[in-house]
């Protein structure tokens, strides 16, 4: 299991490449929920999210012959950008494989980060099965979205930077998708405080690490309903789950409906955009799930890349 | 004429109630530009504006027997919203005119911070004669929406702020509409610097200033057309144009149409809405008017209360 060490090498990895993105917060958010609330804005990322960060770190950590090798990602969103960019930044080769059904601007902002972009069927076994063949076929080295040590550490570098600019927080509140983020971030809080309490977030219809987190096995659903596209993971990673068992205190859910309130906030009272998943981690603090009353806290957000469709219904 | 030293008396009185906006910066703008550029935020400010900093600073400049009297505003804007939250937090009186054609969403805004809204005619003259009735009959202080030093002081800490992060550089891009925001900039400007240059920004529909800086007097135009709409005033304040004359540079003009496109550009690549006014001196610099490369630029989004119906128009 990786511990905090690898998080704090992947963060001097990451420095000269990445933004250190800022902790926002609302005085209006703060009156509503009685709380003290600090939004850490990945939204502000490069390519959007906070996916570049494992991306960079991982490809970072090949060696020249694998790099040379090019790598390969599935990804029907941020993850793909990530791997696009930071195989950019390293010269070298990247091909991402996306369902048929993508929205074009994801395809061409991946296609613009310089991948070579492969179309497969819409299902993850589908998605799955293209990258094993294109691996095989090619030796191109796969770059997990979740799943994966170097990875982990990459995400783990955005609890770092929150714990740089506020120590005494009582919660941190993070979206669960694969589980790259919150486990990373769960072992940086750790390492930085004893009594704050890691509180992961899913929306109601992916709900598949709040059931593994309470029956203490990786739960994998049959299928996942939710606007949050980032969460449409069938089950976190094993390596992920592990890591959640261990550092996390809570995981609890949200309803989709919930989404789009917080997202409106974001844009009427706070000027910035944020997609549907990265404001699972703020309506959860917005419906304070939790009760908490006279509470530090801060909520992650993921990401921006909101479809301007989703937008547009929102306004 | 005020000088620096009353910008930095400013800056302590609001220091504990702004917000510290942030200086921004996009990879992608600086590669199509060839400059490097930061927007400094204030679209992030309270109340959506830079507004708010002129309207407290010169609130807080009242005696108490003049506090106790109330105060009034003319603005179918930002202004009357910096008013009216800056009233609240001195627990005074505020009355802000507003044309009977206003956005609803913007009287409700001003009402929400606490502000009693009278309805005037739509003309200047209308506004400006509901304006003297109500402070003939009730007494209330004038607080103008640029031609005040103690307002102009307030805003001039936007540009204070821009050197506490960024000692050196080259050129500094404002908007203009009544002149409140460039005036006070250009003396903080002037004092850190002395290479820096100071450019105003309008639109051609409304470029009072660009005509009266050219030819050396005060030029009050008899209708402006814009999209943005915290330029429309006729002209630039007689204390504005003493100061304009003595630090700007330049005062340049852009196209209605040259708006969006920024717009579009702070919603999908940096996630952070602007409002038309508030994209004014970004889009200087995009559309690089002046032919500038390799260049060290602020420029300042002075504010992002955009119309929901507009920000569906560029999406």
């Amino acid at each position: 299991m990786i511990i905090y060490s690898d998080i704090k090498k992947a963060f001097r990895v990451l420095e000269s490449v990445v933004h250190k993105t800022p902790l926002l917060s609302s005085r209006t958010f703060n009156e509503m929920t009685g709380n003290e609330v600090y939004f850490k804005a990945e939204n502000f990322q490069r390519i959007g999210a906070f996916k570049f960060r494992g991306a960079y770190n991982k490809i970072s950590s090949l060696t020249d012959e694998e790099r040379k090798r090019g790598v390969i990602a599935h990804s029907s969103g941020n993850h793909g950008q990530g791997v696009a960019l930071a195989s950019k930044i390293f010269g070298i080769r990247s091909v991402v494989v996306m369902p048929h059904n993508s929205v074009k601007s994801k395809v061409e902002a991946t296609k613009g980060y310089g991948a070579e972009v492969v179309y497969c069927g819409l299902s993850t076994d589908d998605r799955e099965k293209t990258t094993r063949e294109l691996t095989d076929k090619y030796g191109y080295i796969l770059v997990h979205p979740y799943n994966d040590e170097k990875l982990i550490a990459g995400q783990g570098t955005v609890g770092l930077e929150i714990f740089q600019d506020i120590k005494d927080l009582d919660y941190l509140f993070v979206p669960i998708g694969g589980g790259g983020l919150i486990s990373g971030c769960a072992i940086a809080a750790k390492h930085h405080s004893s009594k704050i309490k890691v509180i992961g977030v899913e929306t109601e219809g992916a709900n598949d690490c709040y059931q593994s987190f309470r029956q203490k096995k990786l739960i994998k659903l049959s299928s996942v309903n939710t606007i949050a596209d980032g969460m449409r993971t069938l089950s976190v990673g094993s390596i992920n789950f592990d890591i959640i068992m261990k550092y996390v205190d809570d995981v609890i859910t949200i309803k989709d409906e919930d989404i789009y309130p917080m997202m409106k906030f974001f844009v009427e009272r706070m000027k910035i955009l944020v997609e549907p998943t990265g404001a699972v981690a703020p309506a959860a603090v917005m419906k304070n799930v939790l009760g908490l009353k006279g509470k530090k806290i801060a909520a992650v957000i993921s990401g921006g890349n909101v479809d301007l469709e989703i937008l547009k219904d929102i306004l």
